[in-house]
């Protein structure tokens, strides 16, 4: 009979059994935080008090039972509480016009020119350069959006709400590819495209929506996912539900709309991300402040700055330097040198069991990112080994229906030295405009911070 | 160093070896027809001839090529050549009224009512038991149609058109879920379905079609079956494509039109699934008559007959009783007592690498017949030893992109003693309506009847 060895650890008694030909199990054990003296006690009390391990309890099932309901859609100003007045908001934590990166100033700019306040965008850089126009983040508005995440009042957005917990976020009608303000394209296409979405394609959604009743997102999404979705980087079974369930009330109630929408969406495959990103806000909402809960609540990048929040520490941002998009890939004559760091408050919903959760659910993504089947599991199972629970809701086919690995544990992460991935664009760093895509990692220091900083404030009260 | 040995044939040595501890590669072999010397002798005629191997290469050039479009929608009577008088089509071989299955008797006799020819359902089979309406196959007429497959003139069919061959063909509109000739549901409601089709859903259509110019539909298909589609028993994503397509085109110029289409879309997931029957025969056609070609073109079946037409011998059914669907799964309250054998043209996508060739594409089918994504690649893998190449067009993401099972080879299902699967619906025996799904085995002796007529024939010319 033969031998047959469990290993922990190096790998070199693995290797060494293997040459003498015996079977060897080698477990995938490293020590905690690599064995970082500090980090291990931080990690000791993390996982040593109960208020954590209560209050992710009480954050899961929060998040299995929140059900996000699309349920308006129109211009921000009319929607947004508190957004009034000559402000821009955008994706990521604050950033000063000085620091903004350049496709999110050309965003802000062109925003300007749209509401009239600028007659072009030099005119609209200066204004905001001297604070003329606030600029402030959508997550302060309790909104979010895709890449520079640019909103302004006559802007088109979906307004979703968490039917379990009654909370609301918004986030700007996704305004296609090539000339839009999210790719921090600022030309007067762009601001034309915004101008459709707002007169057209949002009183369309509006009409369709007051009289059939709210739309269940994460039901959309549960389906696309089942349809090759990872409802990030993907979007195109979810536009297609979308348009399928809103179709039947809008043709009969603003059936001239219908044409101008049906040829954007022919064009826009990414239409859907938006609603989801409202959805995912709405439902992730519902967890800010649960006490103790270590779970990553928002993943938020700007272009300078990448930032998460923790549910157990509402509102507090934790930050580090933006990081480049990994495992590019740049279209024909575009590279590194072009590339800006990686924007978007779009990361919430991989904190929420979608995008690189999802990965093993969309071969196609896998394709896009130049790998295979294989590599979209490898991803989604990056992603379980820092969650603590599977959706209940989003099942992955191609795993005979697992769940997507839902809540991101900072303790984990600091434990394993992991971070969530984020299927996401590229943007290009000095001229705006998608240039390719890729995975980005959320850097570790920011959840590292934000676990000592909860392990602090739970001591300080405990 | 431990000992590894291969064996071929029956397990015992297999199973005798493992017991000893030696590591053992079973090569699954068996022998040719089991062994049976007549079929030994007809598949070393048809191996050994080289008129078969030209033959399949060659249809497998054009299968390859194929670019089936959808040109056009509208009546059939209008559409078809030569559908004219008091006729109706139906799927399958040639079947008089009185050994006609009852779900295609009801669909027929409403057929009759729909077109004014008969005040009622009891009077429409007493004409059409007394010839006074005549039934044909829809193959005879260059057409095909799912389950019953039934047609008569005024009822809304597509038209698909191989821009590779020019070949043509038709398959009535898929009339949902429910109340629908298709599924042998001979209501009021199935009437006024169809006459909605007719009126609203076909012109609809053909408006688009005019403006926007053909819609490729093999492309819509492999990318459908990238959003798990199989293109036979689920038409989700294939669905909402063609609306994608034609919506742009048919909201300008037939505004009125959308509402009544997106209501009955919102009902049918199966919508594009004649669309692709349409295509599938059009493609098929254009291997029809290829000489020696032994590749399975058409699999037919009425409830009561199952036939095959193998490529190389245009026209010629072969037949055999039609079996039950196999691995079911039934409605609630439903069993295999309630069920009519299987029914339906649209087994002729399997002969198109759609369908059971696509099942590793789709464990949503999978799912729904009771098994995981293994079961699902498992039955691509059957078909897959039965046919001689793989589509360049239609491809597996969950197989990062290995293409579909094209070109069904008699020869193969001889050898091999395998079928082509086909995944299907189940119609209730003696009240019509669907009552549940399975995988279909097409029966050997039709394919076994027509490769020995093939070598028969080319050694009469021979």
């Amino acid at each position: 009979m033969s031998l047959r060895v469990a290993t922990a650890g190096l790998d070199l008694m693995a290797d060494a059994l293997r040459e003498q030909s015996v079977t060897v199990d080698a477990v995938d054990w490293a020590p905690p935080a690599d064995g970082d003296a500090e980090q291990v006690r931080l990690l000791v009390a993390a996982y040593g008090d109960e208020r954590i391990e209560a209050g992710n309890r009480a954050a899961i099932e929060r998040l299995q039972a929140a059900r996000p309901m699309l349920v308006g859609a129109g211009a921000a100003g009319a929607m947004i509480p508190g957004l009034e007045g000559r402000v821009v908001l955008h994706a990521g934590p604050p950033v000063e016009w000085e620091r903004m990166c350049v496709p999110q100033r050309l965003a802000a700019s062109a925003a300007c020119v749209l509401e009239g306040w600028a007659a072009n965008l030099d005119n609209a850089a200066g204004m905001l350069a001297r604070r003329e126009v606030e600029l402030a983040p959508a997550h302060d508005y309790g909104a979010a959006g895709a890449m520079t995440g640019i909103i302004s009042p006559s802007m088109a957005c979906w307004e979703a709400r968490d039917d379990e917990t009654g909370r609301t976020a918004w986030s700007p009608m996704t305004d296609g590819p090539g000339d839009a303000f999210w790719l921090g394209v600022a030309s007067d296409a762009a601001i034309r495209r915004q101008r459709l979405m707002a007169e057209e394609i949002a009183p369309a959604f509006a009409a369709a929506l007051a009289v059939r009743g709210p739309i269940d997102v994460f039901g959309l999404c549960a389906q696309a996912i089942a349809m090759g979705d990872d409802c990030h980087m993907r979007h195109q079974a979810a536009t297609m539900l979308l348009l399928r369930e809103a179709l039947p009330a809008m043709a009969e109630h603003a059936p001239l709309r219908v044409a101008p929408l049906a040829r954007m969406l022919a064009q826009n495959g990414h239409f859907a991300l938006t609603v989801t990103i409202a959805a995912a806000r709405a439902a992730l909402s519902g967890i800010q402040g649960i006490e103790g809960s270590s779970l990553v609540v928002f993943i938020s990048r700007n272009g300078t700055d990448a930032a998460v929040q923790l549910a157990g520490l509402p509102g507090r941002w934790f930050t580090a330097p933006a990081p480049l998009v990994g495992d590019p890939l740049y279209r024909p004559g575009f590279g590194e040198a072009d590339a800006a760091p990686d924007i978007g408050d779009s990361a919430l919903v991989e904190c929420c069991g979608l995008g690189a959760a999802a990965s093993a659910a969309s071969p196609g993504v896998a394709e896009f990112l130049g790998g295979g089947i294989a590599d979209a599991i490898a991803r989604t199972r990056e992603m379980g080994d820092i969650c603590v629970a599977r959706s209940e809701r989003l099942r992955i086919p191609t795993l005979d229906g697992e769940g997507t690995p839902l809540g991101v544990d900072a303790r984990a992460c600091v434990d394993l030295g992991a971070t969530p991935l984020i299927n996401t664009g590229i943007l290009h760093r000095t001229a705006g405009g998608q240039i390719g895509a890729g995975v980005a990692r959320t850097p570790l220091e920011p959840i590292r911070a934000g676990l000592a900083a909860l392990v602090g404030e739970l001591r300080s009260t405990g």
